[in-house]
């Protein structure tokens, strides 16, 4: 056992699902809860994600071997900093946050050479969110992307590959620009036109009386990502900035092509268009098939 | 049985649906499917959908009590023109197009006093197509929407509210105008959104490789509304151009608003449009589960 004691601070969606693969797998002995909601570590201890809980970050610091930080991406580099006085100086301490450029790079400017960082990403999650939410197959089958530098200490890295391969993930390195550039694309933006649709669905017709009764299939995927959690978008929009406005420019011009095509009449464009996404989604599903096999 | 013998023009996913619908709540004796494809009627045929087909609109026209059109929406006002001459005159016509403010002013444009035509739309359908998806509960607890007007005759537009009613639908009457204001913002909208968030992520990195390997829940609902029907949306798109324009004009005006609070690094503000989207959110959710009740 690599890891055999582990604190997990901030024990929602991710850190309780993290909780519950170690404890599947049999991956430490001792998981102990960090963070600021008592009631919500109570209720993390109660369904039996981690063996107990502190809500003083500098409390116990020193007995861990791994350290995850599964918090809102806003506060992860600040109680990195808070919690490295207290730390063994063999300690790994590894962040889920779904941001990775601002992190790692404010992490490193001041991290302690004895002490090990390692920024990752887990590409799992739904709108879902709180220590209820949490499943042990959560990561089970998906991607788990690590952004190391030429800071990052490799054997204390493979480490931990080796861990969330036993959970029952595909790792992947990448670089934490690229990392964020990516998910610009294909996370953030897609949740930003969920808010921006819904609510101006809401603002056109002055109440949500038209949504709530004439909303068919499409409309219903769409409110269902504008469900996610507001501050931690908040937080993902305002450290991944500038990768997010040039999607958003992107997307843009996009659409004024599409309305551009629309105001003319332009059919044939129109078509081209709409057949180009249908392209797009088989090779998706392709690649799905192949990987199930 | 007020409908005896009833033609279907357009064998799909609605056209299927709604003949199975028919056949398993007893609504009508016998079933004609007309279509430009021979394949596709033969498909319907052996599926049990319809009992018989034919290639030639002109062809026994004479004998149906019920006509419905659901084909593509582009071609439903040619092809109810060129019907008209062989039809009985107690024959109604029904549409069931998601676009109704151009399919019922031109057809009353043209068509004679004697045949009764009614325009409708059944808000229910998936991203799937053709006759192998057609399913006999696709409208059950689903709302029909009818756009009559003042020259719509009040006796035929019953017989077929109470068709559609005994197939388990919810009936809404609407003005056609409003009609497609509504489903410009609340399907339309979301719709040509997703073909450009597909299209725009594909072009940013030149591939589909990303899309293939790094897509997310969310964008996975993106991929499989824009896999919908090509030539579909694009007649949906030409014939509901106005509010489709106003629509996109509404939403681009919230993109904005969002990328300045992002780029002035405005929290506060991104926090309150994405509380705002959630608080829709719940009330969608309340409607549902009273429904479902």
């Amino acid at each position: 056992m690599e890891f055999k004691k582990v604190a997990i601070i901030g024990v929602g969606l991710i850190g309780g699902s993290f909780a519950k693969a170690l404890k599947k797998h049999s991956l430490s002995e001792e998981i102990i809860g960090y963070g600021r909601s008592e009631k919500s570590l109570k209720k993390a201890l109660d369904l039996g994600l981690i063996d107990g809980y502190r809500l003083n970050f500098s409390e116990n610091m020193k007995d861990f071997d791994l350290v995850v930080l599964a918090t809102p991406v806003g506060v992860i580099v600040s109680i990195i900093k808070k919690i490295i006085p207290f730390l063994r100086p063999d300690t790994i301490v590894f962040d889920a946050g779904s941001v990775k450029r601002e992190i790692v790079k404010e992490v490193e400017s001041f991290i302690p050479p004895h002490i090990t960082f390692i920024g990752g990403h887990p590409i799992a999650g739904n709108e879902n969110s709180g220590p209820e939410a949490a499943k042990d197959d959560l990561f089970f089958g998906h991607k788990m992307i690590f952004t190391p530098t030429r800071n990052t200490k490799r054997k204390e890295l493979e480490k931990l590959i080796n861990l969330w391969k036993k959970i029952g993930c595909e790792i992947v390195i990448m670089d934490k620009d690229r990392h964020d550039e990516i998910f610009a694309q294909v996370s953030h933006l897609p949740h930003v036109i969920a808010y921006c649709l819904v609510n101006s669905i809401f603002d056109y017709f002055g109440s949500s009386d038209i949504l709530t009764n004439f909303s068919a299939g499409g409309l219903k995927d769409y409110t269902r990502i504008a469900q996610s959690n507001p501050e931690m978008w908040r937080d993902i929009l305002l450290m991944n900035k500038e990768y997010i406005l040039k999607a958003l420019d992107s997307f843009e011009e996009h659409l004024l092509m599409l309305k551009e095509s629309l105001f003319n009449n332009d059919g044939e464009k129109l078509l081209k268009e709409f057949e180009k996404s249908r392209e797009i989604k088989i090779q998706f599903k392709n690649y799905q098939m192949s990987k199930s096999k």
